[in-house]
């Protein structure tokens, strides 16, 4: 789900003109620093600059105190073209803008100004400072100018800003639920995994974060079995000719990690097309045998700068349910319906309820015929309108080799994510040359449907574990059940109702220490088991038990049977 | 199971006698043949030569006719000291014998004569060529001079002898065995796995095969869970600081596979122990926890010359069951107890009955204390005496780190394999300084039990496909059962046998094809279905079913809860 294209411009115009806001601030407050670029991004606007003595954490509140008495001052906002002569005149102590007014064509440069503040700029500002109330600063960072570890290195402060006071607000809640229930932090108290300096942006999973990554697997596993989907796995390494022949190394070479076998060059995979493409080669296919679904949990590397590493949500490892199906033309209608409900069902599942669908149709430079786009694109809007969905239309925004289905999830915080795919694909099949015997006997080209349900299990893991704030659902749950003795008299009164237990096939872990209840409840709840035996001397007197959910809500006085009823019902996925 | 160290000493003389035979022969038949080195193997001798003109596949039975000849002529072996100079004056046309003369210590170099053949060698010979009757020419493959890929390529012939015809003709019966259940020959056939030129020595994994492997892994995860490991995941790709802590770096440097991000130097890992004692670091540790077993199906990396390659037996990446156990130094006995007892089990489910124990001793290089070997050593012995094995004893070849159990399996074609691992570890604590709190409330330094039961889990695959020759145990067939309708009369009779068994997760297909019944069977018997349930009009009429097991053994008319009642009972582990 997108933004209308007007309140999209709306943004990038409040949001490049609070950059120059920023910037007009600290140019008062702090002149003798070098400005190179700020722009508008996704979600708000930076500025990199060169400061005279770098900026901590701290100033951001000075300079924020600035930028809203500048707002008040309500400053109109002209801009001009000035001459490259002009501006490499006042620009003569600032060495990056110097260098982008060299890349600007023409001999003239566009010039903004407010009140005392002036700087290089293509145009696209609101009417006046006094429209900006509605900001806030984010953040410092590093950054290198132009991007370039090789060049000066600069500080980054970044921000976002919005029309409406509410936006902001909004966003300053999200923000603060964000922090609150940063997966990072749930996940070092629940001990799921860590990050580490011997493995920047590579996640280790401990035991309980083994076990549900096992779990997700199993579930998606499951989901492929039913629907006839085949698991393959390919290797890890593989030459780099074939990320030549893929594309890949042309237009992927940057995030691609390479090591060198006897002298030749390999590649650790990005992707997981071009070993699914091998497979299918390996055996001569009948239409019969179509559509061909070759599904494998794939584990692929992409470097990303550390900048951007962002716990589970942004890795250089992760592991995607990668489904590669092969399809007649004619057969993507009916896989698209059956894709659909397949990724409504798994998302559903993990209490996704508001999902958005739309498709991205044939961009300007496409390959693949007209015809052949139209075929796909009707197939997409035909099978989502029969497995019941609406969608919008995301008109030329498809990839050069196909449309694709978008599917956006909500999580409880209200942000919006990517997970699953639909990508139809012409031009794999085209250029590894594969195809299928028809039923007149002729070879024939196969389309391609690029299928995640999940999509980076990790990413996926991070953002159930956002949204349900460390409360899995109790099939998911690493344990289940704690059951807590109050004292130690109750300790075989335990064993023998877990005992009980056993062969309803729940993960069951007794506290046998000898801490106070409360103690042992708190323990409980921070590693986030769903439910609580609890056990005292009345208990044990009437043989029942006292079921404590982790939110404290309490069943007193329930029986054996009762609980396992309650149990197998909410075990099921 | 190790040869006596006589036998070994015999062997090693027929077989450096053999090469020796060989290279009379060459010199004989192809007198400008420049001859370098010819060594005694493990498993027989080669010679490598750079020939005037390449040899084929179909010189071997030229040259092995003429060593038959100089057996038959018994030629004395004499053995002589001579002057270097008189050495490089014999060999003034041959480059490499000259630089193995300049590589000898001292003014003379001993040589050895047999009719009229000479050869540069340290000796050891049996006395006449008429004892080495009992060898055979084995291959011819390329090999570089001095191993090393910047040198001269040359040729080398292998080949094997033995001391009496028996050993021979039960080697030769071995091999035919061997290449007769080629695991490549028989994976291709049941299309479990290809290997391709885009990935040398990476396996990829087809459907069957991948359902395979995922199988061997949810066997072992079960055992694991029932013995209270606890499953980890450690990233593929760490920091070079890391391996040089580790001591790989150092020691395994040729092996790893080596990537750059962000200019620092990573490696792809070869070895899982490393990430697991980082996860073991991220928390305090009390004695209570212990032994902490952290299990994990960590994929490795290891670089190998394409020429060592072969299949799923010698692969450059593969997946170890690989388990660190973390032990206070007086739990190791129980501990050895357990694995030992596990590794039976294991073993014993895929049908390896002939299960040889050893125990290597401290070797000379070795670090810890003479107590703690002794400790460790009592515990390995202890331990499997309290486990109900006899076992020998290799004196002194323990690793430097810590002694180990050597178990070795005998397959169905009486070769010995080594897949599990029980190897005692004091250096890695030492080395990544780790430690657990003890009951005293002190820190102190565990012992790491590094354990695998199936080992290499692809090399595994490839033991178990050629001693089952394809036929594996009934649970881990990707298809269980065949139903073979013999006319398409009986497909609506087939569905509904099938739909009655769908209940008992037994996999089953429907041949569908309008085949005759003889090449339904032949396919479902290449694809080594062990069980075909084939229908006729007889079996419909009479409501029965024919059970066709895959040997060709069949019994007919059973009802559905008799053949309900036999599956069940071949389905178990």
């Amino acid at each position: 789900m997108k933004l209308t294209k007007d309140k999209e411009l709306k943004l990038e115009v409040i949001r490049h003109s609070a950059a120059h806001l920023l910037a007009q601030a600290i140019m008062q407050l702090y002149p003798k620093t070098k400005l190179t670029i700020g722009p508008a991004t996704k979600d708000g606007f930076f500025y990199d600059m060169l400061p005279e003595e770098n900026f901590k954490e701290a100033d951001l509140e000075i300079i924020a105190a600035r930028m809203k008495e500048l707002v008040a001052k309500n400053y109109p906002i002209t801009h001009e073209e000035i001459s490259k002569e002009e501006a490499r005149r006042i620009y003569k102590d600032n060495p990056f803008k110097l260098e982008l007014i060299d890349g600007i064509a023409g001999e003239t440069v566009g010039f903004s100004r407010q009140g005392d503040f002036y700087d290089l700029c293509r145009g696209g500002h609101v009417a006046s400072t006094g429209l900006l109330a509605n900001f806030m600063l984010t953040g410092l960072s590093g950054s290198y100018w132009r991007a370039d570890q090789k060049n000066a290195a600069l500080q980054r402060i970044s921000g976002t800003a919005f029309e409406a006071k509410q936006e902001l607000e909004n966003y300053v809640k999200q923000k603060e639920l964000a922090a609150l229930y940063d997966h990072r932090k749930i996940g070092k108290e629940m001990d799921l995994f860590s990050f580490q300096e011997e493995g920047t942006g590579f996640p280790f999973y401990h035991p309980k974060g083994a076990f549900i990554i096992n779990k997700l697997k199993d579930f998606i596993r499951n989901i492929w079995q039913t629907h006839g989907y085949q698991e393959i796995i390919t290797p890890t390494v593989l030459d780099v000719s074939l990320w030549k022949q893929s594309g890949h190394y042309a237009h992927y070479h940057k995030h691609m990690y390479f090591c060198c076998i006897e002298e030749k060059e390999y590649a650790v995979k990005p992707m997981n097309c071009p070993g699914s493409i091998l497979i299918y080669k390996q055996n001569l296919h009948s239409y019969r045998e179509l559509p061909l679904r070759l599904a494998e949990f794939g584990h692929v590397h992409r470097f990303e700068l550390s900048g951007v590493l962002h716990g589970m949500f942004r890795t250089r490892a992760f592991t995607i349910d990668d489904t590669h199906m092969y399809c007649a033309p004619e057969q993507l209608e009916a896989q698209i319906v059956s894709s659909v409900q397949t990724i409504d069902k798994v998302l559903t599942t993990f209490g996704f309820k508001q999902i958005h669908y739309a498709i991205s149709t044939k961009p300007e430079n496409a390959i693949g015929s007209d015809e052949l786009w139209d075929t796909a694109i009707n197939a997409l809007k035909n099978g989502l309108s029969k497995a019941g969905k609406s969608f919008e239309i995301y008109e030329g925004e498809g990839a050069f080799y196909g449309p694709k289905i978008e599917v956006t999830i909500f999580d409880s915080m209200g942000r919006a994510w990517q997970c699953s795919t639909v990508q139809v694909d012409f031009f794999m099949p085209q250029n590894f040359d594969i195809y299928y015997i028809n039923n007149k006997g002729e070879k024939q080209q196969p389309v391609i449907v690029h299928q995640a349900l999940l999509g980076s299990l990790e990413r996926f893991f991070g953002i159930l574990l956002e949204d349900c704030k460390g409360h899995f659902p109790f099939w998911l749950c690493p344990t289940q059940i704690k059951i807590i003795p109050i004292t130690e008299k109750q300790l075989d009164y335990a064993n023998q109702i877990a005992d009980k237990l056993k062969d309803l096939n729940l993960r069951i872990q007794i506290d046998e220490s000898s801490e106070p209840l409360s103690a042992k409840i708190k323990v409980a709840q921070l590693e986030r088991i769903p439910w609580m035996l609890v056990l005292g001397q009345k208990e044990m007197d009437n043989n029942t038990i006292t079921l404590r959910y982790v939110d404290g809500k309490q069943e007193f006085g329930l029986n054996l049977e009762q609980v396992i009823t309650k149990a197998k019902e909410v075990n099921r996925i």
